[in-house]
Order: structure tokens, then sequence, then C-alpha cells
């Protein structure tokens, strides 16, 4: 949502160099506030207004502006003033914002950064995309673990200042290797403010959930919202610690992975950016992409429906219902898929209980299928056909959804058994398998039940 | 997942009531991985072990208990006991484990807590559900706004024991009323620690972000994404601070928005309880309400064809290619009311976009019916037809298609512009309509381009 209120004014200070009041715009409000209100300015625009407000400030309101016109300020700007603003920007931001940059100017930002935080971007640009690695951000509150309370907070005095969140405190062994051994929440030190000589180790938890540096962020997700952490922290195989996922980017790829399986259960490969920032010929691509695969397998009922030409030729009546039959498989499948897959990404449903699922597809197939089969048997006697042509629907429904609720039920957990993603297994095909087993069930029940005897 | 590793083991410390050794197992480990650990035991059972830990472990382990575990235990053991247990739950959490109790029993715990704690649930209870009140905490790091830094931390580690978080400390006025006039973090006090005379007014946040009392959940968890919050102050109209919501609910918010939208897309009216604890006839209720109305409007496919009777009989081949018609336009209207349902819970897509969804679907329909339609075109010639009988299967497709994504665009805008939940404009309702148009379409075209001029 563009909040174009206040440009004006901004733009009239910009062009009066009105330095004060610029200083004090990019003050006074909350940065994710004021980025909201320089959406509507250039790229080129809203990092001049930046450039009056000291780094602190220019770097908190920067990481609310949109990826794009990020991007395109780092690209664009004098490449000093970047660097000075890459070297203070959160670790783990930095490294996502980079992957988006042209590798030119990445190439020359580099040697602009100091060798600590150089080092640091090229280890984190290391790690797989998705990975914790490439999640979190190696700037957190650490204490050895002699350390008293009164020295833990002198230490915390000195390191909050370049520290994210400071809701939990880490506490290491005190060699070189910074081994986690335990964790203490900010709340548990101030609570033990009045016992100043006290030993770190004995407040500390020692029982710690963490994860490894190459754990996929679905996992982490998972982990984070069963144990509801504010941050976990990423160790390697020798849990030495190495950096946290806060809470914020927990959020992020929650609501990512999300809509990332929306979008698959629909058939659309996902965005990687928001609807409308995406490119048409890109969502074209990544929807029309399925949609051919889909169309082309859909080709597949026409043949079907030419191998029972004599069939539908003697009881003509027959094709009114092939929609009706289709789309009620097509939507009881998808009911199913789609359980199934939100059940297996929230952790609700594991593997081991899919024998529990399939019973349960079974019985609800088995129900819902004889709920639809009595009202079409109904509907189709009212349309003045003979019972025994009325019954035809009735049993093909029962079958076909039956049908539905189990390939549904089964694909996606077949598919993450071989390690796939289950919400590939999307909707439109499932409903494409239950358009052809649908239309071959139809016409098989209705041979049995419509043929004379033989002579 | 059930882990029953430790089961025999427990058992046997509770037969032999070695109270030593249940007492070590409620505190070596994350309660949550206790909690875990007990998933076997009956209700009863688990009740047992955790009467061997100090209340504020055995509120911890009971915390991460599944729900159904969680009642059975409030429903069936000693009211006393339940009542000591609910006097130090969090306030949000008792407040929902209670609406999960049979009245019965709640109207007997409620006199057995102290007075202030009865208030609290009362007045938490009286929000409506799926509300800021309904999810938030009334217990918080509350400091009055003439405090010194020095004053500050007395109060912080006077107020710790009873708090969930003090990663933000609140800083209200001296009045009475506590409205809330800043806010400060944890890191902020501990990072100005060296000067004890500060006043918090000249280190706190003047600029809050904070959500209404009766404000939804969903718009709250779009709040905290966006501002990257750790937790948020809810405020009433007087600007009164009356509680925070934390990040560990807004993640399950999410999830189950996210849940809600997955399930109401595929047609399933959203469970309560995860798939597997969901009763077996709830569930089918809950998916037989829409499979019903859906079957009952496809029912119009079978009249609407019987309409086309004629033609059909003229032009028998027609009915092959009438899955693959009504499946394209399906998956695309389906592909353009995910993309935008999608878009508009995450707040990437606004009412005030629709003009520009419209087009982009509109040319995305375009090219992918064109695209849909050149594949049918070959592949009909292939079948052995006549151009002219081949031509009728590309212009229907593009019509189709065209519709679909438009429709399937549209009706989640309208939903949304009526004030209702978009997901209702779910995938079935939006491929059911393409059903019908999609075969109108269909013989309508078929008509224009194989009639014979008139004699």
């Amino acid at each position: 949502m563009l909040n174009t209120l206040y440009l004006p004014e901004l733009r009239e200070l910009l062009a009066d160099g009105n330095d004060a009041q610029l200083a004090e715009f990019c003050v006074a409000l909350h940065p994710a506030r004021t980025a909201d209100f320089m959406a509507g300015l250039t790229p080129a625009e809203a990092w001049d207004v930046l450039r009056w407000t000291d780094i602190s400030h220019r770097v908190e309101i920067f990481s609310y502006f949109d990826r794009e016109k990020q991007v395109d300020i780092v690209e664009s700007q004098d490449v000093n003033d970047i660097a000075q603003l890459i070297a203070v920007m959160p670790p783990d931001d930095r490294v996502d914002l980079l992957h988006d940059v042209t590798s030119d100017v990445v190439t020359e930002l580099l040697p602009l950064l100091p060798a600590g935080e150089r080092r640091d971007i090229l280890r984190l640009r290391a790690y797989p995309e998705e990975s914790a690695g490439a999640l979190m951000t190696t700037e957190f509150a650490k204490l050895g673990e002699h350390l008293t309370v009164e020295q833990a907070l002198k230490s915390i005095e000195q390191q909050a200042q370049g520290l994210e969140t400071i809701n939990y405190l880490y506490v290491v062994d005190d060699g070189q290797e910074d081994r986690l051994r335990g964790v203490l929440s900010a709340r548990q030190l101030l609570s033990a403010i009045g016992k100043p000589d006290t030993c770190l180790t004995n407040l500390m938890e020692r029982d710690l959930v963490t994860t490894n540096v190459f754990a996929d962020q679905e996992e982490i997700a998972n982990k984070v919202a069963h144990f509801d952490l504010a941050a976990i922290p990423v160790v390697d195989d020798d849990h030495r610690m190495l950096g946290i996922i806060t809470h914020d980017d927990v959020i992020d790829v929650m609501r990512e992975e999300a809509t990332e399986d929306a979008h698959r259960i629909a058939g659309v490969d996902p965005l990687e950016e928001s609807y409308l920032d995406t490119h048409l010929l890109t969502l074209i691509w990544k929807r029309g992409l399925w949609l051919i695969v889909l169309f082309v397998g859909a080709l597949l009922t026409a043949f079907l429906l030419q191998h029972y030409d004599k069939d539908l030729e003697m009881w003509r009546w027959l094709i009114f219902f092939i929609p009706l039959v289709i789309s009620s498989g097509g939507n009881s499948g998808n009911q199913s898929a789609t359980l199934v897959i939100t059940g297996l990404a929230t952790g609700d449903i594991h593997l081991s209980d899919w024998l529990r699922v399939i019973q349960r597809e079974l019985l609800v197939g088995l129900l819902l299928g004889s709920a639809l089969g009595v009202i079409g048997f109904i509907a189709v006697l009212g349309m003045d056909y003979s019972v025994i042509q009325a019954a035809v629907l009735p049993f093909t429904l029962l079958l076909v959804v039956i049908f539905g609720t189990l390939i549904g039920a089964a694909l996606p957990l077949i598919f993450k058994r071989l390690g796939l993603d289950p919400a590939l297994m999307s909707n439109p095909f499932v409903a494409g398998i239950i358009d052809l087993v649908g239309i071959a069930i139809y016409m098989t029940v209705a041979a049995t039940l419509l043929s004379k005897p033989g002579p």
C-alpha cells in the first residue's frame, strides 16, 4: 500500500536541502513506518533522504525498503557509501541482499568492507539456500561458562550495542572453540542481579534445542513453533555455535513455506516475489508449465471417451453425467490431498501414520460416496430415467469418491516417502488422474448394469 | 510422533514410587522434550509423574501436553491440585484451555482460584475468539515513565520471576491508568547499565506499533511480520495497556490461518484440531457439507448437456473433449484464485490493486489460452478431424481459459470487498462455475463454426 500522504512535503524538503527536518523525519517514527512513507520515492530520492541521518537509523530504515528498491540503491549509488551501509547491516540480511545484486557490484563492494565483515559474508554465502546457515545471523550474545552474574552483566553491556536481540544469552566453553554449553534468558540473568557472585553454570539450562547448520528451513520452523522459541542456536557437527535464527526469520520462513505449498497445491510453480512484483512473463511461465503438462494428460480423456464410443452411442444419456462424476471424484480427492499435504507440512501427520490416514480416508470415501450416490439416484429418477438407469450413478459415485479420497491421500504420502515435496502431488494432478479413472469406472459400471444378458 | 523409548522405565518408576528419579526426570530436559517422552502415558499417569516436581516445572511440562490430554487431566484430577496449576499458568494459555473444559468443571474451579487470577480469567474470556484480547497475556514487564535506569533494573528484577518474556519493557504513565508511553528493549536497558541515573524517558522509543484489543488475529500476525516484532502491546481505545501478544502466539496464528486458508481453498470447512485428532464424523461433516453443495451445483451440468442434446447428436465427437475443456478452464481458474487468495492473506495484494490484478489475469489468460489452443488444435488434427472441426477446440480453450483466470481472480476480490473471507471462494466453487460456463462456451463455439448456412 503506497503511503503517498507526505510525498510532496518530502520532495520539497529534498529540493530545499532542509537537513534539519530531513534528519528529524528519519528518527521520529518507527523505521518501518518511515520506510512506508518513503515507498513512493524513487530509489535515488530515498537514498538522498537517508543520507541526512546517522548510519544506525539509515540501516534500520533501509532494511524495511522492499527488495527491489534495496537492490536498485546498492547497484546505482556511490560504492563507498554502500560499503559503509553493508558493513553495519545484520549479517543474515546483507547476505540475502547481496544474493540479488549483480555479481559485478558485489565484486566491487567486497574489497571495501572491513576484513572481518568480508570473511563473514563469504562464509554465510557458502551455505545452501533454505538451510540454517543461510538464515542465521552471526551476531548473538555470548558468555564464557565461568563468568559470574556481575561479570556477565558487564560483558552483555559491551556486546549489546551490536546485537539484534538478547532474549537468550548463550553460554560457551572457555576455549577458543565456542562449544555451546547452555543458555540463559535475559529474564533469568536480570532476576539474579541481586546475587552478583553466582556462576552462570548454576543458572543456565543445559538441555538445549539446537539446529544443525545444514538443516532445512521448514524443519527449523517446525522446531521453533513446537518449542515456542524466540531464537534457536545453530551449531555444527562438533556442537560449535555458529549463529542464531530469530523469530522474525522463522515467521518469514513459515509464511514463505505456507504460500509455496498453497501455490504448488494449485499447480503454480512457487513465485519468488509477490504476485504483483512478479514479471508477467515469469508468471505465465510458472503457470503455463504445469497447465500444459496437465493439458497433455487431459488429452488422454479424449482418447478414453473415443474408446467407449460404441457404449456412448447406445446409451447416449450417459454423457450428461460425465462432468458430474469427474467433478465429484476431483473434489473429494482434492480435499484428501490438501488435508494430508498441510498435515505433513505442519507435522500433524507423520509418514508412520500412513495406515491410519488411509483407513480414515477409506471410511470418509465410503460415507461421502454413499451420500452423493443417494442424492444422485433421487435426482436422476426425477429426470425420468428407469430405476436401472438411475442406479448407474450411485454405484459410480461411490467407487469414484472412494478412489478419489484414497488416491488423494496416498499420493502425497508416497511423494513424501520418496523424499519429494508432497505438495508437488498437487490438486490438478490428483484431479487429472481421477478424471481418467472416473470415466473408466463410470463406463464399466454402466456396461455392467445396462448390458442385456447375451443371447 | 510417539516417543515410546522410556515408557517402560517411567511406568516402573511410578510403580515403585521412586520420587527422587521422577523428580530428576522432570527437571533434566527441556520441558517440551519431557512432555514428548510422556506422550505415551495415560493422562492419569502423566499427572502422577508431574506431582513429583515443583509447580513451576509442572506448569511448563503440562503446557507442552497436547490439548486432549490437558483437558482430560483438568476434568478428572483433584480439583484443588488443578486450581493450583491453573493459578500459575500463563493467562492466555489457561483461558484457551478452560475454553475446551466442560463448564461444570470450570464452575467448580473458579472459586478455588485467588481473586486476582479469577478476575483476569473472566475478563480475558469475555473477548471474542480470534481477537487480540483472546490471544494476549496480561503478564508483561511494566515500568513507570519517571524511573531511572537503576530503579528500572531493580523493578525488573522483582517482576522477572512471573513473566513470560522481558524482550520489551513497556513504559507507562505514572497514574493508575497504565497509558502506554513508550517501549524499551532489554538490550537498550542493559547497554545503559553504566549510566544508572538516566531517566527511561530519555532511552525509550516513543513511536509504538500497537494493536487494539478487538483487532483480528490475522491482521495482528501481518503487523508483527511486517514490523519484525518479538511482541506487540495490546491497548484499548484510550491507549491503556492491557497485555502483550508474543511471537510464539503469532507463529501459531500464522500456521492456523495458513492451514485454514488451504483447507477452505480445497472446499473443507477448517478443522479445529489436527487431522488425526479430528473425530471421523466431524471430518465427514466438514467435507460432506461442501461436497454436497458442489454436487447439487454440478447437477446443473447434466441439465445443460441435456439442453444441447440435438447438437451433441449431430456432432457426436464433441463429447470426447468435454473433460479436456472443463479441466483446462478449472485448472487455470484455480491458479488465479489461489494466487489472489494467498496474496490477499499475506498483504501482498490489496483491494485497491483490483484493476492491475484483472489486467494481469486477462493477459495471462490470453497467452495461456492461446498456447493450450495451439496444442489442442495440433492434437485434434492428428486424430483425423477436418480443419474446421479441429478449430472448435482452440477457440473454445482461449475463451474458457480467459473466463477461468478472470472469474478465478475476480471472485476472491469480490468476496473480500463484501467483507467475507476470500478463501471461501474456494477452488471447487470456481471450478464448478467454470464447468457450467465452459460447456456453454464449447457448444456455442461449435454451433457457430460447424453449422452449415441455412437453405
